[in-house]
């Protein structure tokens, strides 16, 4: 590390308190909020995008490896889809075989910030994803792949990336790799960053300079800020912004270090070091032809689970007029049922609280991750032969209105994921909600939640969204 | 998490000032440093252990797979020796074919922790291990793997395991998981904690009771303080101390948070973070077989690389009296060649700084973890064919002896490796040394490292050994 990157980062609580202010401000002029649905109509209107369904035969550059089955990218490069045998705790003792996407290259998702006026303002992009709802969604200002930025895709140059890249063109506000959907990736992480410019930059039709006040107005409704736009927020610092009202018990939980968590912090890193080490996750990468020995079938347009529930791997025709390239071929996961994610809180000792689950799943890198409360698929526990009830499951699908303090239908990276709706919701439980819950569940403070995305892998995806989510609860 | 483990965590700074007093206790009556050496002979004696080498068709247990050619228990427990293939920069493209060590599974490295007439002291165990040089090390109180506790080889039971397992029986100093050897193990963590009890308990012949103080003196001695011991120690907090002497750099570089250090916490994240993003490390487990594709040669009584360099697989019949169980075979990784594990340290802004390296190895589960300064078999670089110097290897062979702080040999965990022996030095370097490193390097105070090591998988276990030689410095 050189001298010169020294005073490269911002001070963690400066900008959790310059996040507050952003947050504070719901609309701005520059480019008011009710604009933004038109906005993004007009730029898909204008990107002229098809996505076309088709089989893996006509899937241009891809093509199952003739020994193990695996479907691949003639590069090598991108991404793989191959089989996973996993060994777990809660599955049989000769474990279990699924398709599992397999990109071992970290991508970029970057948002570049700016003070206008004094306020904190985020610079998204309109983009499209092949898999996405409405096409366009509000995207981070960079979404990369390294296949993106080394050149493999003979793509166009990438707009803002020096900013990401090279040393001390920008003050860093987030920096870190953090996961993504491990029932569909193999320990896929992501580098989330946000960088702050002094300067303004010129940016084209496709990008917007929004407040954290009105992102979060945007996250009130469905499909329209993509997976990676929430990653990246989630991981904003909130602890030490100070609390104008600290008889606000949300904005005691956010930005109140101080808050008289339930449990301290050295207590929930050894519970959930417990949690990893006792739990049993064994992964191991197979040909992905192995993966009909557990009731995966192979057809020419799709490869799903004789179940009929799980998720189908199909292959897809795309063209774009403002993408980096044009025209291109790949894989998608489609999941058979929406997802339910919801996270219980509750208000202990004057500070809102988050019940988390410690949560073992098939492609983590490190055994468990903090998941929400529920983080299922509903259908999967509806009907005869299904599993049985998850906890707390009963409790969000019993919570009266009232108590739902957010609810909304957002939509998993378009890039890998076709269609992929889950809803979120925060449900609010009363007083008389028992504290005392099962070994794998803790409660925790928005704080405590947001010191823990300073680092990689304690909180999954599902539950990032939740936390950026839950910005709209003050 | 039930309420019933609130509070069982003991606060950092607490932890970190009373281990600061019990390393000014440099010896204690109840048993004297001078007394340690002979207490661990007269164990020796008493255990009647013997290593036998033996061929792998007599290594009784084990067998190679007919399909893989993986070397493996009949249980399907413990460890097995497999074929690993790994794409990284440095690598060919083609990658790289090497066995490797799997065992998923995460074993407990304990040590029980009291206040003798208020100074803390930690319960160590003379334990034998088939690979140690002089077969008995001072070892942590429990060192168990999974298969050892949940009973899979039949071993007797293991003294105080309950204190670390059983919800409130102790309060928690240290708990955390933590890699090991990268170049041996894929991905193998293991979980590092110290437990403090308030009341004596009753231990045997081969246990006894020192305080921080004995155990440093115990460190400048080869061979004594095995590497389990090493790394749970170097998790202990320091920050927060205070510092009677604020003129030492050394107190201050461990003990006092607000030390002028050269780079934030957050500078020092987002350069491992660039670090873990832009290198590629592409793991893939196969058929142990496969290694001979990259001159691995399989004989009756060892697998080794033509070159004979790197490492060696062999098997070994033990038995001993006072194990769990008396008598078993198992492979062990015998190393061709010590190495030289090497930290420099510069006064800077009146802060001791560690220059460390982010280092990408093969068995790494999350791409870079901070290695010492000079992580290297000094013989890998010397004569024809090999490769050139690492950075500042010329600098730590070419100081002066005044200059070495720390040095001494230790060897690494005796359960998997066979008289594997490194050199640890810390090197402290002049004012006039360059503080501009390359890209890959970084000065970090003490306090720095040992806040991350709160965290997995930022300091892999050599830097660890340093860090707590690096207490003898004060």
């Amino acid at each position: 590390m050189l001298a010169d990157t020294l005073a490269r980062t911002a001070d963690r609580a400066d900008t959790a308190r310059r996040l507050l202010a952003s947050a504070r401000v719901p609309d701005s002029p520059a480019m008011p909020v009710d604009r933004v649905p038109g906005w993004l109509a007009e730029q898909a209107r204008r990107g002229q995008f098809q996505v076309t369904p088709v089989p893996f035969a006509q899937l241009r550059g891809w093509a199952f490896d003739e020994v193990s089955g695996d479907l691949r990218h003639e590069s090598g490069r991108f991404f793989a889809v191959e089989g996973l045998h996993v060994h777990a705790d809660a599955l049989p003792s000769r474990g279990w075989k699924q398709p599992i996407i397999v990109q071992p290259e970290v991508g970029l998702l970057g948002i570049v910030a700016r003070e206008i006026d004094g306020v904190l303002h985020f610079l998204m992009q309109a983009k499209m994803e092949p898999g996405n709802i409405n096409m366009l969604q509000l995207s981070p200002t960079v979404q990369a792949t390294r296949s993106n930025f080394t050149g493999v895709h003979k793509g166009r140059g990438i707009p803002f990336l020096d900013l990401f890249l090279e040393r001390g063109r920008a003050r860093v506000l987030v920096d870190v790799l953090q996961s993504e959907q491990a029932d569909w990736f193999l320990a896929k992480r992501n580098r989330n960053m946000i960088v702050e410019i002094d300067e303004d930059i010129e940016t084209g039709e496709d990008f917007r300079w929004l407040t954290f006040g009105q992102l979060l107005r945007l996250l009130l409704l469905d499909n329209v800020v993509n997976m990676d736009t929430r990653s990246i927020l989630a991981c904003l610092p909130t602890a030490g912004a100070g609390c104008a009202d600290p008889a606000d018990p949300v904005l005691r939980s956010f930005h109140d270090p101080d808050a008289p968590a339930l449990n301290s912090a050295a207590e929930i890193h050894s519970w959930l070091t417990g949690i990893r080490a006792l739990s049993e996750l064994n992964q191991r990468r197979v040909p992905l032809k192995e993966v009909a020995e557990d009731g995966w079938l192979f057809g020419d347009k799709e490869i799903g689970h004789d179940s009929g529930r799980r998720f189908k791997v199909i292959g897809a025709d795309i063209s774009a007029s403002n993408r980096e390239v044009a025209a291109w071929a790949q894989p998608l996961i489609q999941p058979q049922v929406p997802g339910l994610m919801a996270l219980i809180v509750k208000r202990i000792n004057g500070a809102l609280h988050a019940l988390v689950q410690a949560r073992v799943d098939v492609g983590h890198l490190n055994v468990a991750e903090l998941a929400p409360t529920v983080h299922c698929r509903p259908a999967d526990h509806t009907g005869p032969g299904t599993e049985p009830y998850p906890p707390f499951l009963a409790d969000v699908l019993a919570a009266p209105g009232d108590r739902l303090r957010y609810d909304a239908v957002q939509s998993e990276e378009g890039g890998r994921f076709y269609h992929a709706e889950n809803r979120y919701t925060i449900v609010e439980v009363p007083d008389a909600f028992c504290e005392d819950v099962p070994e794998d569940y803790a409660w925790l403070t928005f704080a405590q939640l947001t010191e823990l995305l300073a680092h990689s892998n304690y909180l999954n995806v599902e539950l990032r969204t939740l936390v950026v989510c839950a910005h709209t609860l003050y």
